[in-house]
């Protein structure tokens, strides 16, 4: 049961896909207040468990910190960061009572969950005109799959978008991307993807290549294709300022960039220094940017990924004018230590300051908003405008397309990467804690840079996330300019990495049918255990496990020199191991604790009781799976419902399932 | 057996104690090389598993990374980050074989433990003017005790420092101490220590009060002691420079602070502003440093901390002038993201900048030495000053000193806190971690800023971090100025916060045991698992539970929203479970998994199998302990060798130990 209550004069962001009438009266759970603020406050009990947010810091049980909805570019995702790139205002409170709510507010909103006092959820928004979604239901998991239905299907990527890729910011030239082909195929690695970052354009321009490297970029894409490798280009939000450059003439003649309240267009510097930002609220705007990306698929490119759409902000000129002022202040000053400190908080304030966000305006229906009270809703439609424009080339084809900022609603137009991680080894177990959040929050094409963004990888990290992104939709492997370079054959003894990354095709199958079929009945690829097994008492509590798909449960390494790990079982299961030599050792294993070894060249997964799983052969590209040559591992006479289909048009037909039996 | 290989001209750090002949030829373990650079390096075995390296960064095996030695100030302790506070260069090897290396060098040393490249260990100084100590052993721990005695006894700190204690970088006047003591006995919570950060000082200069705020000290610290709380008050490292402050004209007159290569006083911002760093390398200056610590001891303190020592530079006069020149050409450009970034930085790398420790000099002996070569030792000495200057008072004496900054030495004159931690979940891991491997590098009065220092605590990680923090004879709350309160009576539900502490002093006749036999027979502590259940495979990886002293086994809560963990028992031990209601419940568990259920406000522990503890009745202070009513908990017919003294005096005699049974 879904109820609907609007208070004062919401901003339409078109997240909610059901037309559900405003329902009268007080919700029957918390207190709203709605006085200048909006704030919920519920009393939580001490079994109540709070899941959700998405894209969010901290353990998949929310409870216990204060969250903040405001999409920002944060390299640094540290426990105490409250907000990264994403705004997922969905939560489920599971305890005592069972509830949903979904807080559709477009600009920053605040989850204060049993920070300030243990017992307090307080949601706040800094004006009351927020849709506010109470859905009621069974259990956590009936109430996510009722919000997922409330707001439309998740994207689905074309196939070959669950192969593996390699990424990094750096690469320049057709050389660099043909070494990174070359050492794959080389050392028989699978892999389907290069990503190109920034470099690639002329001078960081939106939808142009770079002069001298790119001469013939149509016959490299063929090039490239011919060794089933897929280059997938980087779009940035911002639009350099340039005169000629057809981009941005275009957009100051029609009016299509965000505007200062004197009705110039809003400057801000990003990679190519000054920029303007396309108008991605205004609908004619929106079209226009969206069919930008044509100039691109017409050169062969079937994917993108959409960066900078928080929109960061490194500077504006209003904030050099400011830090050029208090210069000439210091310069003249004996400076005591709080100048010092002053200079170099103005100096690491010039990026992303809320100042720069309530400086421009976009135009929604011909009416002025100013940006801070929209912010969240900026990646949404950049990202909504190259789905919509891809959308008009081929309506029945897939592309692949994911963001890095996003509010809900995005979840039906591209998948997310989750930003600029590092190589730590708790961000490996960030990235497996917020995928079951992403999905309640309907995202599904998920994954975060395998490895690590910033900071120095190890051979060992890089190793044991690979084993764990295995089994994440999106698997990228991406880093940072500066830093070590950790494609799989920088390093020693590359045959591990290879055994790693061909379990991932073999399970591609598996991973790819469990995704569709979550994708197309409204439910979660990631699964939580307590979502399962409700009334284990352990299982309740661990985050460091996960069930993928309805058939299988994962419990990744992701510590330094360990040679296994203590892994639960909430019932019997049936463990795969997938050995260095390419066997699988299958031992069926009691409900408990059981230390399991693991490798650095080794995945484990565990197969629920009853169940079997469909496993390919190993296979260097996501076209060279041989799907009618599987065998099935598991339980003996138990059935897989495998769903597949060509992987590219739009038809998810009823005939795309078949029943495997496992005899 | 040590051996003892001299390479090149080492400066003499005083790190080591006992007398051991230059060995002649090469270790019969690796390979050194020493042309420009010494270098050592090790092929690992799959199973070599390192430890060591004290204030480090990851976990007690530190295989699989890189470590610097080079005493820094930096409070964001990040999984990438290689060096902290401190310089602890002993490693030990175990695995195919076993031996411990001890570089004896005060600057900066590299140890790539597995980082370049996964099998080989190597290690690296700048200059081949190195003593290097190779000692054989049976295993690790063999090894450790070996070492120990190398370096002599570990400091030993009076009893009232095993109490617990609050501090927060803000308190400034006699009303704030107050309020802290009030509160405390107000709800029973147990303390003995209240901690003086910087605000006490008159602008910061070591050995002054605050005149408005401290008029009467000497009758505050009276005040406090009747109340049975204890000031302990920072000593920074620098010195401000003041016209008419004595210890500034002191040092001035007699040279006694460090010199630039002019011969001028070196001049490098810290907290008060402008500072001279007193030459503790310097003998006489270290007396003299030394002897001002008893301007407060005259006013009744009897402990201090030293910070800032690594010496912590904010910024130098020469540094602002380079940025001044910076910006004058910034403000004439229409800069580039690149001007932009460059500016920023410049500012930030203001702080501990290289170039500035290269810009001064010490007179060691008459020798001009230049800062750089001998950074690692600044921290060690300035608390040798301490040490040496509080022993001259009352030689017979204990007075409690631990420092930020430290080398190996330095453990036998004071103790360490582990610097400016945050208040992440992690960090009690960190912490965790960190302590056994102090032990083995002689620190054993030891402990990190309790429910964080910097970020904002919650009162759910405050909890889980004190009850972790029992066991740390440094047993201290702290927090920086501006972020969240955290004395536990700032938090709803204060009894829980009583219950976990008054369960510390519970435990205090068995932790004092436990420290003074450490220290007495060159033990350690706090040991990893594998140091004693060394065949057991599933111990040798655990990280996250330790053994305190003889007796027992922990395993602390270390994530938020659990209700208890998954504790391996590496062999049948008895659980001692101190319930809120003051009882302790007593379970025998067998070897292996299990799921132990741990509410907030208690503490668990296991005793070891045919073992057992004296517990006391609760008390609010040390001195109120009744050691005369101890009962025995674990299992029957088993005995506990109790050591106690008078906590004061440096008696410690045979007859301090006594046998108690469990009949």
């Amino acid at each position: 049961m879904i109820k609907k209550y609007v208070y004062g004069t919401p901003f339409e962001t078109e997240a909610v896909m059901m037309e559900i009438e405003n329902a009268e009266g007080t919700p029957e759970y918390g207190k709203v207040c709605c006085e200048q603020k909006f704030c919920f406050e519920y009393e939580m009990s001490n079994k109540d468990m709070i899941f959700g947010l998405g894209q969010s810091n901290r353990g998949i049980n929310k409870r216990g910190y204060i969250y903040i909805s405001n999409c920002t570019d944060d390299p640094e995702h540290t426990e105490h960061k409250t907000s990264l790139y994403g705004a997922h205002n969905f939560i489920v409170i599971s305890g005592e009572k069972n509830f949903g709510l979904f807080v559709d507010y477009p600009s920053t909103v605040c989850f204060d969950i049993g920070y300030t006092h243990s017992d307090k959820l307080k949601i706040e928004c800094e004006y009351c005109d927020v849709t506010l979604y109470v859905i009621e239901g069974e259990n956590a998991y009936d109430i996510v799959k009722q919000f997922r239905k409330l707001i439309g299907q998740s994207y689905i990527p074309p196939k070959f978008a669950f192969g593996y890729a390699q990424s990094r910011w750096g690469y320049k030239t057709k050389q660099d991307y043909r070494e990174v082909a070359r050492e794959y195929r080389k050392n028989h690695i699978p892999i389907d993807m290069i990503y190109m970052d920034i470099d690639y354009m002329q001078d960081f321009k939106d939808f142009t290549l770079n002069e001298q490297n790119f001469d013939d970029f149509e016959e490299f894409v063929k090039e490239m294709k011919q060794n089933n490798l897929r280059l997938i280009p980087i779009i940035d939000a911002g639009v350099k300022i340039e005169k000629g450059y057809s981009v941005y003439e275009e957009g100051v003649k029609n009016n299509y960039f965000c505007k200062k309240e004197d009705g110039s267009d809003f400057v801000a510097a990003v990679w190519p220094d000054d920029t303007h930002f396309p108008d991605v609220l205004n609908k004619e705007a929106r079209k226009w940017f969206g069919s930008k990306y044509k100039i691109l698929t017409d050169k062969g490119i079937e994917g993108f990924w959409n960066d900078m759409n928080e929109p960061a902000i490194f500077y504006t000129p209003e904030g050099i004018e400011r830090i050029k002022k208090s210069m000439k202040e210091f310069i003249e000053k004996n400076p005591s230590k709080d100048d010092v400190w002053f200079m170099r908080d103005s100096l690491l304030y010039l990026a992303n300051n809320p100042q720069d966000y309530c400086a421009f305006y976009h135009n929604v229906n011909g009416q002025k908003i100013r940006h801070d009270k929209v912010h969240n809703l900026y990646g949404y439609n950049m990202t909504r405008a190259a789905a919509e424009g891809l959308q008009e080339i081929d309506n029945n084809r897939r592309y692949l397309l994911f963001s890095r900022s996003s509010y809900i609603g995005m979840h039906r137009y591209g998948g997310i990467w989750t930003g600029d991680n590092m190589s730590w080894w708790s961000h490996i177990l960030l990235n497996i804690k917020m995928m079951p959040s992403l999905n309640m929050c309907g995202f599904l094409y998920i994954g975060a840079d395998i490895g690590g963004f910033g900071a120095d990888t190890t051979r060992e990290l890089l190793l044991r996330w690979l084993a764990f992104g295995i089994f994440t939709p999106l698997m990228r492997n991406h880093s940072a300019n500066g830093t070590r370079r950790q494609e799989c054959y920088q390093f020693e003894k590359i045959e591990a990495f290879q055994h790693v990354i061909k379990i991932r095709y073999r399970l591609i199958p598996y991973i790819y049918s469990e995704y569709m079929k979550a994708a197309l009945q409204y439910d979660m690829y990631f699964k939580p255990l307590l979502f399962v097994y409700q009334n284990d008492e352990i299982a309740r509590e661990i985050e460091d496990q996960l069930l993928i798909g309805n058939e299988i449960m994962i419990a990744p390494v992701y510590t330094q020199n360990a040679k296994g790990r203590c892994v639960y079982l909430p019932e019997e299961m049936m463990m795969l191991k997938f050995l260095s030599n390419g066997t699988i050792h299958t031992e069926q294993y009691e409900k408990g604790y059981h230390y399991i070894a693991i490798e650095l060249d080794e995945v484990v997964l565990f197969v629920k009781k009853g169940c079997c799983i469909p496993i390919a052969e190993p296979a260097e590209y996501v076209e060279q799976i041989d799907t009618k040559n599987m065998k099935l591992y598991g339980y003996i006479n138990s059935e897989y419902l495998l769903y597949d289909d060509d992987g590219i048009t739009k038809q998810y037909q009823q005939q795309n399932y078949k029943t495997m039996k496992y005899e």
